[in-house]
C-alpha cells in the first residue's frame, strides 16, 4: 500500500495515507511541508544546546562558568560519532556489500526540526533513512500496525519513534522489536539497562550524548560527582545507571529536599529532570559545575527554530541515534552468521526392563522445536512450525552460511540383514545421542521419513527404538509435515493427466483440441505451448499412480470402465507413495529450481513414434512444482535426549537409492560446523544402500562421506556363518538364543568381511558397530570385534543404545570420531560415462561378487534403447533382493561364482539413474492377516495414541 | 523423571537426580536434611529482623531507638498479608473449584531454613509448594532445562529460585517466564517494574515486605524523605521506584560520600545496601530514624539459626512471595477467560481495474497467524501454527469458554445459481470483512477447504476472489493444513483394509486366521476381537477409494488383477477425496470422541447374510481416529483485512450435507462473543445447501441460525426470468449484458420469491445480497432489492465487495445485524422420527415445489432395509441438481407440478444421514481438455506461484 517513494541523497520518505485516506501533498526533497507536530526547542541562553528525545526535550546549560568553546567542543563530539559510525559502516559493507543499515522514522504529521537534524546526521553518515508519515491524529491501531510491518523488515535496524506523547502508551512502547528499539523504550530494554545485560538492547541515544558532554568536559570522569534532581522515570534510571557505570557516583534527590543545596555544592554535574522553569540559584554552585536541564516535552509543539543554532546535543543525540542503527545492524549481521550451538541435552534414565517405544517416547516431553532451532543457530525466520514438535527449516540456510565449513560426514549402512532387520536407525539416533549428549560434539542425524503403508501393515514405525528414538514418535510415523502427502498428489495429477490427454486426444477433433492447422511447421510457440497431440501410446505408459497404504488389490487394475471414459481401458496400478519417481527427486534435488528441472525432465511414457513423452510435456511440470514447493524444506525434529533430526524424504532402496535428502544432509552439514557430525542411513545392505549411496547420492550432492558404520548384529552374523533360516512369525531357532562362536566366526568371516571390503573399494573407513542383543554373550561379542578388526575395520565396538540411550553408544561415537580424524580418500566405483553395461558390471562384479552378470533380451533392447535418447550416462540404481549379496535371498554370507541376471532395465530420467531389474521388486507392500492397526487406538479424551511401535 | 514424592500437609517435595545420579536419601515431612548450601541468617541486634531474597540477604536494624513493639508489628504484618492472601485463595476457589495455586522452589542442593520459612508461610496460606532440588553443583543447562519444563507446566504459578549467585546468569534469570517470576528478577519484569508498568510483572517480595515494614512504622508515608546508601543493583532501583511511587522522597548516596552524613540527619529511614559490616555512627541519624541494612550474599552458606528467631523479615518477604504466586495464578485464571478482541485491520485500497486474485493475495502481507490468535483471545497454547499462515485451533477451547454466550450466527446461501455460481464465498468474506473492519463488530467467517483437484482442473481455486479474499490463496487452496490428506489417508487404509479382509478370508484356513473353534458362541471376546470371519459380499462394498484428484479413468475400475490376488478380482471406483463419508463426518463431529463413534459405526457393505459391516468390525476405526486426530481441529486464517477465518471441512453438497465443520463454527462462535458475528456458507442453492444446513447441521449441533444472507446476481435472476441458457466458454448472450427489467423481475418472482419463503419454512429472516457486476444497471439493482423486500425479504441491499473489499459490504453488514437482532423463531422441516418416505416428500413438496415424489423399486427396497436397520430415523440429505429446484437443470425459475423420482437411496451411517439419488451424481470431475495446471507455475528464486485464481 505504497503510495509515494521520494528519495532525496540517502534519505527516502514513505507517506502513509491518513485515517481519512488523505495523502499529504506538495512534498520535497523529502521533507514534508512545516506543520504543526514539530518539536519545541528552546534556546535558554546564548550558549544552550538543545535537544529533544522521543518525548523529553534536554536543554543543557553550562552554569554561569560556561567555557567559550563548550560548542566546538560538541560539534567535535558530534564529528567523532559520526567518523566512527560511518567507519563502522564502511567496515561492515566491505564485508557484506549488499548490506545498508536502515533507520526509519515513525512520525505524526509532518516534519520537523528534530527530524531534519536526524537526517542531516545520517547524510553525513551514510545511513539510509526511510520516514513513514502517519496522520497527525492516527490511532494506537495504525502505529501498531506499521511497528508489527517494520519488525518483519530484515531491511530496518532501528525504528524512531517521533510520535505525540499521548501516542507513545505502554502497547506502542513495547510493540516495536527490542532488537530494533534504538531509543531503548521498551520495558525489555529498559530492564536490560538497569541491569547492565548491555550484550542486547541499547543505551538510550540521549544519554549517550550527555554522558560523553559530560566526559569531554571533564577527561577523568571517575570519582566525579553527579547529582540527579527531578522526577524519576526512565531517563533518569538510565542516567543514573549509566553514570555510576562509567565511574561516577549519583546522588539523587528531589526539588524540594532539604539537603538539595549541600548537594548541589558538593556535586561536579547537577541535572535537572522536569524542574520546568526552576532553575538553581547561582549561589549554590561551584563555578566548575556543570549544571545541564533535561525536560519531558509533554508534546512536541510547532515552533522551529533556524538549523544553524541547534546544533550540539540535539546533533550529538542524532549521532548516536545511528550509531545505535549501525550496531543494530552489525547485530543483526551478527546474527546471520554461524553460531556456536547452545543445545543442551534432556538426561534419560533408562528403565529396565525397557518399556513399549510409544511408552519411552511419550515420557520424554521434547523440548519446544522454536527453541531447539534456536540452540543450533537457526534464525526465527528460517523456521516454519507445524504444531511444537515439528517444523520445516528454509532452504536459505544454505545461502546464509554459504562460507560455513561443512562438518563431518557419516555414513550408517549395515551387513546383510535378517528379515528382522539389524537396527541401522536405532544405531544412526543412539550415535547422534552419544555424539552430543555424553563427547558435547554437535551431531545431526539425517533419516528418512517412513511410509505410513508400514506403519499400519506390519513393520510399524521407523523413529529409531527403546532408549535411541525419535521423538514423539507418532507424530514421526504418521502425517509428519505432509511431504509423502504431496508427493502422492503431484503423482497422481501427473497420472491423471496423462489418461485425461489420452482421452482428450481420442475422443475430440483438432479444432476442439484448438489445433486448426495440418502443417505441424506452421504452428506458433503459443499453439504448441497451448495443445499438441502428444500421441501417448498406452502400452507404453510407465507412469503409475500411488497411494500411501499398503494396498495390494491395487497392484494391478484396469480403470476407464466407467461409459463416460468412452472406452478408454487400459491397465495400470498403484504403487506404494514412497516408491514414486517424485520421491527420489525430493530426495537427489539439491534447489528448488533443481527439482522442478528433475520433475520436468521425468519421462512417463512414450508416444506411438518411440519418443519419449516427459511431465513438461504434458504442461504439468509447473503445477508439481507448485505441489512440492514446501515438501522440499527438511522437517526438523529431535531425539530423546533433544538432539536434532532431519527428517526428511524416503525413497524406496530396490528401485531408488534409499536415503534421505541432499537438502537435509547439506542443510545438518553447515548447521554442525567444522567439528560436527551429521550422520545418516543408507537403506537395506552396505552393497546396496552403500554403494547407491556413494554412487548415486554423493555424486548428485557433492558431499565426501569421512566415515561409514556398518552396523551388524550377532543374530545376523550367525545365520550367515550358517545358521539356520529365520523368519518373522516362527520362533528363533535355538542356534540364535545360546552361545554359538564358531556361526559367528563364519559371518564375519563372510559377509561381515565382504561389506567391509566393499567399503574401502570407496576408500571410506569403517567402524563395525554390533548392535548388542540381550541374548548375546561376552565372548562371541569379543570374538565379532576382534574379527572385524582383523577384516579391516577401522574400529569394532558393542552398541548398546537401545537400553541405554547415548550412554550406550558412548564407544562407538568415541570410534567415528578417531576414524573421522583420519584423512579420506574417496572415490566413485565407476566413471558414468561408462557403458551401462560395465557399469552394470562393474556393480554385480565388484561389490556383490558375482562372475559375471546375464542380460535377459528385453534388458538389452532397453538399454539400446537408452543409449539413443542420451541417457546412457546416466548412473546405475540395482534393484535387487536385500537379503543377499547375489540375486538369491537364501544365499546367505558371500557367495561367489553366480551370473547376475538382469531381467528388465527401467529408467528413472527425472531422478536421473537407470535402474536394472534383478527379478520381481514388489512397490506395493500388503497388509497381513493381523496388521497392526488392530491394535492402534486413540483415547479421545487424553487424545493418546496407543499401539504404535 | 520424578524419583520421589513426599507430601506433608500442602507441601510437596520433588527431588532431581543430581548431575551424578546419586539421590539424597532420609527425606521426612517434606523436608531435606539440614545440608551445606543454605542462606545464611545472621543476627545483628537482639531485635534484628533477617530474611534473605533470592540472592539478597536483608537485615534490618531499627536503630538505637526501635520500639519494643517492632516485633509484634512485623509479625502483625505477616499476619495480614497471609489472612489477605488465604482470603485471595478462597475466593478464586470459590470460583474455580478445581484450582490450586503452586510456587515452585527451585533449590540447589538441600533445604535452608529459608526455604522452611517459605513453607511454613505457604502451609499458613493453603499455597501448595513444591521443591525441585538439583545437585548442589549443578550446570546452567540443568536449570534451564528445568525452567523451561516450569514455564510449560500450567499448573504452575511461581518460580522461586534459590540457587547460589554463581548461578544466577543472566540467562537463567531471563528463562523463567516472566508471567512466574514472582521475584521479579527478569530483564523484563524489571524494566516493567522500572516505567511503573504494572499491570503485568511483579513487585519483589523483598521490596514489599521493607515497604510494608516503613508504612506500618510510621502511618503516613508521604513526604517523608528515605536514603539509599550503597551499590547500584536491580534492588536498589525497585527500591527507588517504589519508594518514590508510594509517595516518599528518595535520595541515594554512596557510602563515601561527603554529603552522606548530612543526608542521614534528614532522612526518617536510611537502607544501607551491601555496606558490609559498616554502620551509620549512632551519632548521625535522629532518634526516630530507621535504619536498615540490606545485603547480597554471595553465596547462601550453612549456618543456620533456630526458626522462632527468623520470625519478621523473611517471613514478611515468603508471604509477599506467596501473595506474588497468588497474583500470578489470578491473571493466569483472567487469561483464561473470555477477552474482548484486540483485532486490528488491515487497510485496503482498491484498484481499479481489479486486478487478479493472487495479484491481490500476494500484495496483501497477512499478519503473523500467533498474532491474529492472540488478538482474538487465543492462547498460545491453543494454537498449533502451520508456517506463518496458518495455524490449527485445539478444540480445549470450548472447555474454556464454555460458559461464554455464543455470537450471532449467519448463514449465507444462494438462489439457484448459473454455471459460474453467483459468489456466496465472497459475499461471506466481504461480509465479515464489512462486520469487523468497517462496523467494529466481531466477525469470523467458517468456511470449507477446497479440493485441490478443480484448484488444478477447471474451477480455479475457492478462497473468494477480488477484494473479498482469504489470504494466502495460494496456503488456502493447496495442502492447507492437510486435512483432504489425512481424509484420503483415512478412506484408503480402509478400503485397503476391506480387501485384504476378503483375500484373507477367501485364501486362508480358519487355522491362518486364529480361529480354531466350530461354535461362534463359544469363541472368548479376545478370539472375537482377535479375528472373525466377517464375510464381506464383494458385490454389496459400497466403500470406494479416494484420491484429491479430478481423475476421471478411476471413477470404473476393476482391482486385483495381479497374480498375487489370487483372482480375487473385483469392480469398483475411486471418488474424489472430499467426497468421502469421512470428509462428512469430520463437518459435523462435535468432539474427538463424537468422531472416533461415527468412523466407527461408518458401514462399508454387507455380509452374505445381508447384515450391514463397519469399520469398527473391521478392527481399523482406532486407527482411522488417529489418522484424523489432527485434522478435527479448525484452521486459522484471515481475510485480505485481517480479520479471522476458519477453514475447516468440505463435503459434498449432492451426496453429502456441503458445509463447513460443526466444530469450526461453534469455536467461532465462543470466540466472538454475545454481541460476535460468525458467517457461514451452504454450497448449491439455498434449496440445497440451506435446506440440509438447518435440518442436518444445526440438528446435529444445536446451534440456531438468526438470519440467512440470500447471494443473487442479475445474471442468475435473468435467467429464473426467462433469459438464454448460460454456460462456460459460450460468450454470454446480449439480455446478460444489456439492461432487461423484464428479465429480472421475472427471475425475482420465481427463483427468489421461493427461496425466500425457504428459508421461511425454518422461521429465518433473509437479507437478499446483490452481489454486483460492473454489466448491471442501477435500474436493476434497485428493481432487485425492490422486489426482494416485497417477496418477504428483511432487507435486500446491493454489494460491492469483490470490486471495494468490506467496505463494498457495509450496507449488507448493516442489514445483517439489524436483522440478526430480532427475536428468532427457528423449526426444523420434519420430525426424524417421520417415516423416511414422508421426509423426502416433504423435501420434495415443501422446498422444491414438487407435485409428489416416485420412488424406484431399488429405492423403495432399500428403504425398507434400512428401517429394518435400525436407520429409519436419520434426517435426509438429497442429492440432487442445484442448478434447478427441480431434478431438471434446465427448468429455471420455480418450476412446479413435477414429480421429483428418486432413482436409488443410499445411507451414510457414519455421518447420520439417508442420501436418496435423484438422478446420477459424479462424485469424481474430469480433467478439461485444457486443465488449470496448464497456466499454474512457480519460481523457482522468488517461490512465488503464479497461474492459481
Amino acid at each position: 500500500m505504497k503510495l509515494a517513494t521520494i528519495r532525496s541523497v540517502c534519505c527516502s520518505v514513505r507517506v502513509r495515507a491518513s485515517r481519512s485516506g488523505s495523502r499529504f501533498s506538495g512534498m520535497s526533497r523529502g521533507c514534508l511541508p512545516v506543520g504543526t507536530t514539530n518539536s519545541r526547542l528552546t534556546l535558554r541562553t546564548a550558549s544552550t544546546v538543545t535537544s529533544s528525545g522521543t518525548s523529553p526535550t534536554l536543554t543543557a546549560n553550562f552554569g554561569k562558568q560556561l567555557k567559550e568553546d563548550d560548542w566546538s567542543e560538541c560539534n567535535r563530539l558530534v564529528g567523532e560519532v559520526v567518523q566512527n559510525t560511518k567507519e563502522a559502516i564502511a567496515t561492515l559493507q566491505r564485508r557484506n556489500p549488499d548490506i545498508q543499515p536502515l533507520l526509519v522514522i515513525l512520525q505524526a504529521g509532518e516534519n520537523g526540526n528534530m527530524l531534519e537534524i536526524n537526517k542531516k546526521i545520517a547524510g553525513k553518515i551514510g545511513l539510509n533513512v526511510t520516514q513513514i508519515c502517519l496522520a497527525k491524529k492516527c490511532s494506537e491501531d495504525e502505529i501498531i500496525e506499521e511497528l508489527l510491518k517494520l519488525n518483519d523488515d530484515p531491511k530496518v535496524h532501528g525504528v524512531f519513534l517521533h510520535l505525540p506523547t499521548s501516542s507513545l502508551t505502554s502497547r506502542v512502547l513495547n510493540a516495536l522489536k527490542p532488537e530494533k528499539d534504538v531509543d531503548c523504550i521498551s520495558n525489555l530494554n529498559i530492564g536490560r539497562l538497569v541491569r547492565g545485560d548491555m550484550s542486547k538492547g541499547f543505551v538510550p541515544p540521549i544519554a549517550s550524548a550527555v554522558l560523553d558532554l559530560l566526559g569531554k568536559h571533564d577527561a577523568s570522569l571517575k570519582g566525579k560527582s553527579v547529582l540527579l534532581v527531578g522526577e524519576q522515570g526512565p531517563l533518569r534510571l538510565a542516567l543514573q545507571c549509566l553514570i555510576e557505570r562509567s565511574g561516577m557516583t549519583v546522588q539523587t534527590n528531589h526539588w524540594n529536599s532539604k539537603s538539595l543545596k549541600t548537594q548541589v555544592m558538593q556535586a561536579d554535574a547537577v541535572f535537572l529532570l522536569n524542574v520546568g522553569n526552576m532553575d538553581i540559584p547561582p549561589s549554590w554552585a561551584r563555578p566548575e559545575t556543570v549544571i545541564i536541564h533535561c525536560e519531558s516535552a509533554s508534546e512536541p509543539d510547532d515552533n522551529l527554530i533556524d538549523l544553524p543554532s541547534t546544533s550540539g546535543l540535539a546533533y550529538l543525540t542524532a549521532a548516536y541515534r545511528a550509531q545505535n542503527v549501525t550496531h543494530g545492524c552489525c547485530r543483526w549481521l551478527q546474527e546471520q552468521q554461524y553460531r556456536p550451538w547452545d543445545l543442551y541435552s534432556h538426561k534419560l534414565q533408562p528403565l529396565n526392563p525397557v518399556p513399549t517405544d510409544i511408552e519411552i517416547s511419550r515420557a520424554q516431553t521434547p523440548k519446544p522445536v522454536a527453541q531447539l532451532a534456536k540452540e543450533i543457530g537457526l534464525l526465527p525466520e528460517e523456521l516454519e512450525a507445524y504444531g511444537r514438535n515439528k517444523a520445516k527449516v528454509q532452504l536459505s540456510l544454505l545461502d546464509r552460511l554459504h562460507s560455513q565449513p561443512d562438518g563431518k560426514y557419516v555414513l550408517v549402512a549395515g551387513i546383510t540383514p535378517t528379515p528382522f532387520g539389524e537396527g541401522k536407525t536405532t544405531v544412526t539416533v543412539g550415535l547422534v545421542q552419544a555424539l552430543f549428549a555424553h563427547l558435547k560434539l554437535n551431531s545431526f542425524a539425517c533419516l528418512r521419513q517412513p511410509s505410513q503403508g508400514p506403519t499400519f501393515g506390519i513393520k510399524g514405525g521407523a523413529a529409531g527404538g527403546g532408549y535411541a528414538q525419535v521423538i514423539p514418535m507418532e507424530e514421526f510415523n504418521l502425517h509428519l509435515t505432509g511431504d509423502i502427502h504431496a508427493i502422492t498428489a503431484a503423482n497422481n495429477l501427473l497420472a491423471a493427466a496423462i489418461d485425461a490427454r489420452m482421452l482428450h486426444e481420442a475422443t475430440q477433433s483438432n479444432k476442439r483440441l484448438g489445433i486448426n492447422k495440418t502443417d505441424p511447421a506452421s504452428l506458433t510457440p503459443e499453439e504448441i505451448s497451448s495443445f499438441v497431440r502428444l500421441d501417448l501410446d498406452p502400452s507404453q505408459i510407465t507412469w503409475q499412480r500411488v497411494v500411501d497404504t499398503n494396498d495390494r488389490l491395487l497392484r494391478k487394475i484396469t480403470v476407464g470402465q466407467a461409459s463416460t471414459e468412452k472406452g478408454q481401458i487400459r491397465e495400470t496400478g498403484f504403487d506404494i507413495a514412497v516408491a514414486s519417481e517424485i520421491m527420489a527427486i525430493l530426495a537427489l534435488a539439491d534447489s528448488l529450481k533443481d527439482m522442478k528441472n528433475r520433475l520436468a525432465r521425468m519421462v512417463v511414457g512414450s508416444s506411438r513414434s518411440g519418443e519419449p513423452v516427459t511431465a513438461e510435456d504434458l504442461g504439468v511440470s509447473g503445477a508439481l512444482a507448485v505441489l512440492m514447493k514446501d515438501a522440499i524444506k527438511p522437517t526438523l525434529m529431535q531425539t530423546l535426549e533433544g538432539t536434532p533430526v532431519f527428517v526428511h524424504a524416503g525413497p524406496f532402496a530396490n528401485i531408488a537409492h534409499g536415503s534421505s535428502s541432499v537438502l537435509a544432509d547439506k542443510l545438518a552439514l553447515k548447521l554442525v560446523g567444522r567439528d560436527g557430525y551429521v550422520v545418516t542411513e543408507a537403506g537395506f545392505g552396505a552393497d546396496i544402500g552403500m554403494e547407491k549411496f556413494f554412487n548415486i547420492k554423493c555424486r548428485a550432492s557433492g558431499l565426501r562421506p569421512n566415515v561409514m558404520v556398518l552396523v551388524a548384529t550377532v543374530r545376523a552374523l550367525k545365520m550367515h556363518g550358517g545358521g539356520p533360516n529365520v523368519s518373522p512369525g516362527a520362533p528363533l531357532p535355538k542356534e540364535y538364543i545360546d552361545e554359538n562362536l564358531s556361526l559367528v566366526a563364519g559371518g564375519c568371516h563372510s559377509n561381515l568381511k565382504k561389506q567391509i571390503q566393499n567399503a574401502h573399494l570407496f576408500g571410506v573407513p569403517v567402524v563395525v558397530a554390533l548392535n548388542v542383543f540381550k541374548t548375546d554373550t561376552q565372548a562371541e561379542i569379543d570374538l565379532v570385534c576382534q574379527l572385524a578388526k582383523e577384516c579391516g575395520a577401522f574400529d569394532a565396538v558393542p552398541c548398546r543404545h537401545w537400553s541405554q540411550g547415548g550412554r550406550g553408544a558412548l564407544e562407538l561415537a568415541m570410534a567415528v570420531k578417531e576414524a573421522a580424524g583420519r584423512p579420506t580418500n574417496f572415490q566413485f566405483l565407476y566413471n558414468t560415462e561408462m557403458p551401462i553395461l560395465e557399469k552394470i558390471r562393474t556393480i554385480a562384479q565388484k561389490v556383490y561378487g558375482a562372475e559375471d552378470i546375464d542380460l535377459s533380451p528385453e534388458a538389452s533392447s532397453k538399454i539400446d534403447y537408452y543409449n539413443q535418447q542420451g541417457y546412457g550416462s546416466l548412473p546405475i540404481c540395482m534393484a535387487k533382493t536385500h537379503l543377499s549379496l547375489s540375486h538369491m535371498p537364501d544365499k546367505k554370507g558371500a557367495p561367489t561364482g553366480f551370473v547376475l541376471p538382469i531381467r528388465d532395465v527401467r529408467a528413472s530420467i527425472g531422478a536421473g539413474f537407470i535402474f536394472p531389474l534383478v527379478g520381481t521388486m514388489s512397490t506395493m507392500p500388503g497388509l497381513p492377516t493381523r496388521p497392526c492397526f488392530y491394535d492402534i487406538d486413540l483415547d479421545p479424551e487424553t487424545e493418546e495414541i496407543t499401539g504404535l511401535f
